[in-house]
């Protein structure tokens, strides 16, 4: 796959989000102290980050740490191939024709738009993510992830969302005019006992 | 309400499980080196857990960082208490009479037993644990919950449960021979556009 282009989104000087973290590329520095009333939550994390990649490792496009890239561009695909991001966080990630699959895994503020996809699109241990699908995807499943937002196409209505252990999920619709219908996913349910089972209805209908 | 008993469940050397983690009442020592091929995942947890809380703080029962205690018993309590276990690890505890409301917050293989709540029996942030209820509780909440094990009794037949982020809930229905048939909660649901709107179903029915 070669070495990836730095384009601007991945200059620290052009990118003010990106100054936040450490710099990338540098060993790790002894850590400031945290500026009076603000917890130095994101300090751990932020030692312990790791260099990012994109590359396609056998039938896999790996895209794992990338920091505020809002132009990775997976072009050249075929049926074989799968999507895996892995950690990145504030990054925008288009994958163009179609594949196998595609799997976002501890991402945050990460958004993918993609055209097709043969098998599903799954978001696991996510938060505030979005995806787009241009064209078909047949499964889209949603674990152990908070703030998830699904646009589909107009061929992508006889999709499954498939959901476990998350919330704040919401599917935009497209209309006729082009924009767009959003529905909330329930992820709170109420199960009562009728005398022989158990039944289980959603809770928070909007 | 005063100090409490140390009762056999305290001492560590009747409780092979208690000598896991540092000895309570203990500068922290340093950390001794992880046995070869065993990772030393509970040392950081290990290393900053507090000493045991049981005491009533105004109308609350608090039941804090108790460790493989099976003997706590909360016997005088009226309707305006509540019980709250936090971080409890491999414990049973029994609340007699009626009472408000009973929470286990972050609490692990750890049991509830109680007579009669007025509110509701709620878990969050817990990994299997179990409640039963003896008389009647109107609301079983389980939120972010991995693992919990609820006994109903006849006159608990019409308790609604609502569950959100959870998995693996099962709830055991009293027969008429003191035996019980368990039933698996949903956990994994499955949603569809029907050309208006979306319907979500379980997808995981036992």
């Amino acid at each position: 796959a070669g070495l990836k282009k730095v384009t601007d989104d991945m200059k620290t000087h052009k990118n003010p989000t990106l100054r936040q973290g450490p710099k990338p590329f540098k060993a790790a520095a002894p850590q400031t102290a945290p500026k009076p009333g603000k917890p130095a939550v994101q300090a751990p994390a932020a030692a312990a980050k790791k260099p990012p990649v994109f590359e396609l490792q056998d039938k896999r496009w790996a895209i794992e740490y990338q920091e505020g890239n809002k132009n990775i561009e997976v072009a050249d695909t075929n049926l074989k191939q799968t999507v895996y991001a892995f950690k990145c966080n504030n990054c925008v990630i288009k994958v163009k024709n179609k594949l196998n699959s595609i799997t976002l895994d501890s991402c945050k503020k990460t958004a993918i738009v993609f055209d097709d996809v043969v098998s599903s699109l799954e978001f696991i241990n996510c938060q505030s993510v979005q995806g787009q699908v241009m064209g078909k995807v047949p499964t889209i499943s949603i674990d152990k992830t908070d703030g998830c937002l699904i646009y589909l196409s107009k061929d992508s209505l006889d999709t499954e969302i498939v959901t476990a252990k998350s919330s704040e999920m919401n599917v935009l619709v497209p209309k006729d005019d082009g924009d767009f219908t959003e529905f909330a996913l329930p992820e709170q349910f109420k199960t009562t006992w009728d005398g022989s089972k158990f039944n289980t209805v959603q809770t928070d209908i909007a």
